[in-house]
């Protein structure tokens, strides 16, 4: 049983009797506990693989920031590596693939995971709801297929993603046949997370924003709505298209029951286009560099934004890794109303 | 006298018998004959700042791709360097600024450009517009005192410009400083590229995107409104604020006659959004990769979404640098209707 379920009845559009609030890349970075864990793994890919270490980094926030929810620490491209392609995380510059995706045979030569592969990452939330002890919600996660198909293809990350795209104009039957692989995996490890006792999914879809509203529609929101379908509705799941404004309202039709938005999102106009549907979102993680004032005044203004009800607090996109972990806590208390 | 003016006349509102189109970044990158030109020159500096060379490459593309304007071949980071803040290219890594502006001592060494220093845009400008002899309009242009506050302060590109927003997070006063100083020497410049024989010119928001709407009022669009009301209404001004979809009914009022586009945003919307300003672009420049066909059927949707006046065919960002310049032909005959 649950000590704290708010954020579950945030997204199921249940009344709640306080604002929950959790932050996108709460779990490391900004944490001189989680560097401490961190330095202990030889690299970010070890460090993810093992369930101790990211247990204990998950649980950390929920004690020191005194989030609503942990998210399990982990990473997007998990299933990638999975599926048969794997990758390096290379310090300040982020993830490469050595091999990516360009032809018909380098499609079929990736297996559909059967979330057995990502075996660490289901025991990792094993350990961790134990660590929880019912404290808070655990949120499990994937990315969303067209963001894991642009680094598959990429091979890294990009500004704008113009070779992922490119295979998109030039191979788009091929390209149907790599997100569905990736959309099947990803439901067998959203379902997997959810057996070792996920309360809650959000899919990440990073790079919505570099697409327009045909293709986004064509070649992601199909296989969100697709991963959405695939797992029931056992528990809340929340979509998270960064800089998809255009696609707000076709979210909105999806079996999910929380959108998150980045901040150059308005929250009235969301609330319009997003039917009864919860939302979370959305405080720029930079106004975090601000001074105290400053950022309690923007915490009140979002909150009065969005209101009380079908609203979970959090920051439009992850926090960055210079945030100063005292300004952190300071909003969370913020939206509490501590 | 200009033989082609449609692009004048659908900026400011007149009928025009034909949709203009031109294409941004079209000067360079994809022409071997830009290519040609660019290797005589040390490095890209030392390119932009040959009134001959820029003149010769800003020519290229209406002899070679038909399109019914030019724009003058520079950078927009000429500004910062006018104003003491120099700057290097680095190939296929972009701007480096070895020092950047921290602090007020800083923004004080920076002085107003009054235009003066860059003689060799506008000496670049008289050139085209005698080697176009009065075939099509020159387009001028610089950035937003935005887009360069982000480039002085972060030192380079960015994908969140996160030190950028954390000067105007942490630093208000001195950012309104700053970008009014960019404002001033933007307007000195842009006056200088008029009596040169600029016929249009267009103000480039790159980095529109990273901002919330809030932030972006007070710390873009309102310098922009400087720059727009300070250049008085001499020539058609066009406002492209890349990812600033929340701002497009704001930038309709502001003294310019055009609002540049990119692909994300919906034409049927921003006409409602843009009340009876001309709008600009936005095919996907991804979308020349895909064959003629592909091609042929999106630059019809497009034209046909836009309608034939007060709008001008253009992409949603620049060309990108592999792009066949074939395919990039083709896309601007299909506007033209051959």
């Amino acid at each position: 049983m649950l000590q704290n379920d708010l954020i579950l009845r945030a997204a199921r559009g249940e009344e709640v009797e306080r604002i929950p609030v959790w932050l996108m890349r709460q779990a490391g970075r900004i944490l001189p506990e989680y560097r401490e864990v961190r330095a202990k793994a030889k690299n970010f890919i070890e460090f993810v693989k093992n369930p101790e270490m990211a247990a204990e980094v998950t649980i950390q926030p929920v004690d020191i920031l005194g989030v609503d929810a942990a998210i399990i620490f982990s990473d997007i491209l998990v299933i990638p590596e999975a599926m048969g392609l794997p990758y390096q995380m290379i310090e300040s510059k982020g993830p490469h693939f050595e091999k990516t995706i360009q032809t018909a045979n380098d499609i079929d030569e990736l297996h559909i995971s059967s979330g057995e592969e990502l075996k660490y990452v289901t025991d990792a939330i094993t350990l961790a709801k134990k660590g929880l002890n019912g404290r808070v919600p655990l949120i499990g996660f994937c990315g969303a297929p067209w963001t894991l198909f642009a680094y598959m293809v990429e091979g890294s990350g990009s500004k704008t993603f113009s070779k992922a795209k490119k295979f998109l104009y030039t191979h788009p039957d091929l390209s149907h046949k790599l997100l569905e692989k990736i959309a099947l995996s990803s439901i067998n490890y959203l379902k997997a997370q959810i057996a070792a006792g996920a309360d809650m999914l959000q899919i990440f879809d990073s790079w919505a924003g570099v697409l327009g509203k045909e293709q986004y529609l064509e070649f992601s929101l199909k296989y969100i709505s697709m991963i959405c379908d695939g797992i029931g509705q056992q528990v809340p799941v929340t979509v998270f298209a960064k800089d998809a404004h255009f696609a707000i309202g076709d979210i909105a039709k999806l079996k999910c029951n929380t959108i998150g938005l980045d901040w150059t999102m308005d929250p009235q106009v969301c609330r319009t286009l997003a039917g009864n549907k919860t939302l979370q979102g959305n405080a720029d993680p930079c106004m975090l560099y601000a001074d105290e004032k400053t950022i309690e005044t923007e915490a009140k203004k979002m909150i009065a934004a969005f209101g009380k009800q079908r609203y979970i607090a959090n920051l439009g996109h992850g926090l960055y890794p210079d945030t100063d972990k005292n300004k952190v806590k300071y909003f969370v208390d913020c939206i509490r109303g501590l």
